[in-house]
């Protein structure tokens, strides 16, 4: 019967390992479920949302889907909409004060939160709480108290922190008491894992130390990495260009998936598909073997993708159009890549810069003479407003794939 | 007209100057002092008490002196009663964090604070606060807002946190909130000018900070010397021993008073009493000459200080008592001093040991045969209670005078 029970627990330690950066201790969380299992109790998984970026992108779908993977093992979500929290900003790995938000954005970003967030989890396991139901109970005294348990010097070892009181840059006071607020949210659920970024470490150690000052059983951390964005190089960011929205439409998707670097596509499958872990390794062997071309697995990632966030039909609709819009023009799978800072180009100008034409006034006749292609449709315009992956072709022979930095 | 106020500016500026410490800035002092005058609106004076110590003595009084002298220029003197405060604990100059009361020990310190402040204050100039009148109605949002105004650089430039700081002593988050809180006291106040020991400059300097934050005219903060006990060497303070309370009974005073070294004489005319200062001037220049006999300006300290915690005829009696005593038992001037750890000595043992006999058993014997006087009384017991300042004889010839260290 144990041994029946630990088996079950090395099983669900498999697939919640899966992908995670880590899990602080490790030996807790196996008793936790060890505990879980024995009782028939499920397991309360918390994840703070701290509503700044209404749009959520596949980067913030990585934690989403590890719950999601804690829901099918039997596990219960709560999220913490952290509509209190946002009004005074998260100094995570900012090495400025944030602005807070106003009430009223506030309320805004939640609610498209929820609306996006039921794509990944299963609403009949999550539980959403708004912390402003206990936070705004909370008066001096409370606050101290809460205050008390944490001292000055702990505080100032977080990474950014640290960094900005070396470089006499500015902390506010009230920052010190985000971290705080967040692990009493773990208090006052009664967390026993909570997910978070790499970056959300301290945070959620300070949930776990708070939970035993407060006399509760401490929570497991559990971090996961930090998904790069289809540049393959910096952290997927809405404001560097380089990310994959849930509520884009199919074919944007598709299309950026297609402009990930082949390095992504397995880190990808693990991080935001729920595609068992034997087939991407599979997928992963094959590739290395040259059995399957990376241009294929894509494809199978894209619509993966699409299927989470519209549907099946749509995954392929956007594959059929992709094909036929790219396959037709024969782009090829080696296309050169150019950084691009600026947001808009003027394409006579940009053409000559990358020797695709060898003056201006021939790119500006290129134009007209519907030589130009933008992701593989006519283009006929002077200017154009550059995205991170978007191909350039002129004639029949001449690409270039765009980067943002 | 303008030149008759500021002559009486000027009058006032010396009468505060008094025994200060400091005054931060002077000029913008004189500047409100001016405007004052000038709208015949006095000026509100903060005195802000963390009632952890409820029997007041003279080291206490130097402030409420400075504020006395306030209520005579006509100005209005608001104290703050720190009910709410108190329950934290002040930090100030401790190298650990100090326990905070409770609701019950503070409610009582405050009854008696007030009893005891009035002996020095005109309570017709004086307005009592609680600070949990405004403090119990903040938030979180309202503690987030406040905390926000400060940073925690410069929260750890006070001298005490800098130094539990680098020496790696804990320093809980909720004691970066109680300058913030005081502070606050000033803001709601409206505070023009906030008095305290020269410990507490930096958290008047907080309140300053914090009322230009909230749009208001920044309050002056002056400082007043801590005042030394009456070992003359360490700040005067009860668990040293070395106190005079404003409770005790007029003899005691007196005692106590004439035990001070001579140093002190002026300092202590200037800080705890109102004599005026060119009287005090003369009489420190009447002793330099030698044509004041230092004990006789003592016994004017000594009456002095009486007749404000108890009344003149109290102060008469006092001296009539400590002379018939003191001068009858020919007490010389000059006595040989020595310190003593214990609070409790064996007699016999104390006498051999500071060679008043030469041997515990002379020492029993000169007890039984009434040959010992403690502060010039006859004392039989073996066993005795030993004061600072207090004087032991045996025989007609043989003193020592006791220090606490």
């Amino acid at each position: 019967m144990a041994d029946s029970i630990k088996a079950q627990v090395e099983q669900q330690m498999e697939i919640i390992r899966r992908g995670t950066a880590e899990i602080v201790p490790e030996d807790e969380l196996r008793q936790k479920l060890y505990d879980s299992l024995t009782n028939n109790q499920p397991l309360r998984i918390k994840l703070g949302l701290d509503p700044t970026a209404p749009d959520i992108h596949l980067g913030h779908t990585v934690v989403l889907n590890k719950l999601r993977q804690f829901q099918d093992l039997g596990h219960e979500v709560h999220l913490i909409i952290g509509d209190f929290t946002g009004r005074i900003g998260d100094p995570s790995g900012k090495s400025e004060t944030r602005k807070p938000l106003t009430e009223e954005q506030v309320k805004a970003n939640a609610t498209t939160y929820q609306e996006q967030i039921f794509k990944v989890l299963d609403p009949q396991k999550t539980v959403v709480h708004f912390n402003s139901d206990w936070l705004s109970q909370m008066n001096l005294v409370d606050v101290l108290n809460l205050a008390g348990k944490y001292t000055v010097a702990r505080m100032l070892e977080r990474d950014d922190f640290a960094k900005r009181y070396k470089e006499n840059l500015p902390i506010g006071i009230h920052e010190f008491m985000y971290p705080l607020l967040q692990g009493y949210d773990s208090v006052v659920l009664k967390a026993d894992v909570e997910l978070g970024g790499t970056d959300q470490k301290f945070n959620l150690l300070v949930g776990r130390q708070l939970q035993k000052e407060y006399g509760l059983k401490p929570q497991i951390a559990l971090t996961m990495p930090i998904l790069e964005g289809t540049d393959g190089v910096q952290k997927m960011s809405k404001s560097l260009g380089n990310y994959i929205g849930v509520h884009e439409d199919a074919h944007e998707m598709f299309g950026k998936t297609m402009s990930i670097p082949d390095e992504l596509i397995i880190r990808y499958f693990e991080l935001v598909t729920q595609v068992p872990l034997e087939e991407i390794r599979s997928m992963q062997k094959a590739m290395a073997e040259g059995s399957l071309n990376p241009r294929d697995a894509k494809i199978r990632l894209a619509k993966e993708i699409i299927t989470i966030y519209h549907d099946a039909e749509a995954a392929d609709q956007a594959e059929n159009r992709f094909k036929l819009v790219f396959s037709q023009g024969s782009i090829p799978e080696d296309i050169p890549e150019v950084i691009e800072q600026q947001d808009e180009v003027w394409l006579p100008k940009f053409l000559n810069d990358h020797k695709l034409v060898s003056s201006t006034s021939e790119g500006r006749r290129m134009l007209q003479q519907d030589a130009v292609r933008v992701n593989g449709e006519k283009y006929d315009e002077e200017n154009l407003t550059v995205k991170d992956g978007m191909v350039i072709q002129v004639g029949k022979r001449k690409f270039i794939r765009i980067r943002k930095p």
